[in-house]
């Protein structure tokens, strides 16, 4: 990634342009892979000398610089943090300058390993982990010869830098839509109690409480993330005969169950009760009855802050520890009636 | 991808192996980028030159072989098409040997067309470009100095090829489940009624019914892709009268607002009503109410044959047109009575 900084590393699109011929032709030209004519050839290795362009990526990798690579490794089947993620990394490094290579790591410590040895072994200029938790997972060791950055999971080497989403604040934000919006009795419905963010977003919603005098409905209900346990948790809520004006789920998908259940006990949405989720998973959001407010996790964001992370430590910059970003909240039509 | 089968080119591990170092240690050693005691070097550069280990797949590229690359192009946000994808990638070629680039156009042509010239220019050995939905898409053309595969969307031009899946099949093999299974008065609600998947999954359902001597209920009932307008036919169809014990919808979002309705005006799926999706998006299949019988589409099996054509364009064994593949049926309970 030094290239992005030192501005000195034209790209073929730039020779192409001044050779007055397509990128196609002016790759062929240089790489003598096809029948371009003399007078193109000529043309166009002059003005690649004129601007200084080494020929590709791994001539430069091999002089030493930049390959303009960076690698990904995710475990996530679903796509729904990489994807984001990936984006938010060529938005910040450019696409013209850094590609990535995206591997599937399968949540297979040994397979991972592989991945890593070989992104090193073809010099990329940094690696970014992706975890499919928020949770600590184990450091891949100091000895690397690249840059390492943990997205969404975080090291458990506090010599190691990792960005992730302040699921305290996520949790705080959304309790303090629901209170400034005028509820002020709210239920809690959460996923498995072992991962920091059924933790944290709970934390975050006892904070806002406790800030305002409030008191949370009951318990927090913990379970396990899927629509089948916020269907349950709503009706034994609802059975408990507890009263609750509104209701703070830990994930959408948990906030689909929660709808469910309380349109099938003819429960109005958000006027009797308002419910809201955390993730901003947008085809299930979206596409509730009503639509879901949510919180917006803010992954392009993460992606761009660790891809970052990865061209401050190239240039020498190295930090530690942990980055937490902050989200955001989006407003549906779960949580105040329409006007 | 030669080595793949020229089988000449070690890998990193084996250097380290033989040389009883890390594989981290061993880049090290052969990298000259950090302290390796001398000894250990000595150990690691005769137990490459042992092995023919050409130190990366950098220099592997300048020496006019294969750089041990693929690029795949997506357009799609959600990451539902493109992370089964490039696992079937991964598993094809081997992490030990591709990995993969993974850019995504974000829809928009002239970024599509920057990230190929991007790819071309790192000597990828092969493109993948999928699209988000089973349409005919423009050519890249024919001058493009690497291999190209057209995967879910298919080139305009017949002389590329294209990997796609069968969506008169799935139609088909849909209707037959639900046929086989009893059902004779089937109604039918699909998306967006331009969309190829929507004709020919149509086409499919009426192609089984018409080989059983059976007759739709009413017409195909055309909208948009939303669990919305899943609500909204479901709705129109129990106003209409017409009798029916089953409803195929073209895909699993329209499929779980057909549920809804239906648990709403308190008809039982599947005793009364059986309810079918097609895609085996797992995250909505699963987490139905019941849980949804659908059709997979084997995205991972298309990215496993997409990348073997790349290979085989790269061994001089090119084909062109559309490849279709088959999908199967995921049985779960909106179809068939537990007994």
């Amino acid at each position: 990634m030094k290239e992005t900084t030192s501005g000195s590393v034209s790209n073929l699109a730039a020779v192409a342009r001044l050779a007055g011929v397509s990128a196609s032709t002016a790759s062929k030209a240089l790489n003598a892979r096809s029948d371009v004519n003399e007078a193109t050839r000529t043309r166009v290795e002059s003005a690649a000398r004129d601007l200084g362009y080494v020929p590709n990526a791994l001539a430069r990798g091999l002089m030493g610089g930049s390959t303009g690579t960076v690698g990904v490794i995710t475990t996530d089947l679903e796509g729904r943090f990489a994807l984001p993620i990936l984006m938010g990394v060529e938005d910040a490094l450019g696409i013209d300058r850094v590609l990535t290579f995206l591997c599937d790591a399968r949540g297979d410590d040994a397979r991972e390993r592989r991945l890593v040895e070989e992104l090193v072994s073809r010099r990329v200029d940094g690696i970014i982990l992706v975890g499919k938790q928020t949770d600590v997972r184990p450091s891949l060791g100091r000895g690397l010869p690249v840059p390492v950055v943990y997205a969404y999971s975080m090291s458990d080497d506090p010599a190691d830098l990792s960005v992730s989403v302040d699921n305290v604040q996520a949790g705080y934000m959304a309790a303090q839509h629901l209170v400034d919006s005028g509820r002020t009795k709210i239920a809690h419905i959460s996923g498995e109690a072992p991962h920091s963010a059924a933790q944290r977003r709970s934390q975050g919603l006892l904070n806002l409480l406790s800030d305002r005098g409030l008191e949370l409905t009951g318990q927090p209900m913990f379970g396990d993330w899927t629509e089948g346990w916020g269907r349950a948790a709503a009706a034994l809520l609802l059975d408990s005969g507890r009263e609750f004006d509104a209701i703070l789920c830990a994930s959408d998908q948990l906030a689909r169950g929660v709808l469910d259940t309380l349109h099938e006990r003819g429960i109005t949405v958000p006027t009797q009760v308002a419910v809201m989720g955390i993730d901003n998973w947008v085809v299930l959001a979206q596409n509730s009855r009503p639509a879901l407010t949510t919180v917006d996790m803010q992954l392009q964001k993460l992606g761009r802050v660790a891809a970052r992370r990865l061209q401050d430590a190239t240039a020498g910059r190295s930090s530690a520890g942990i980055e937490y970003l902050p989200s955001s909240v989006v407003i549906r039509d779960s949580t105040i009636p329409r006007l």
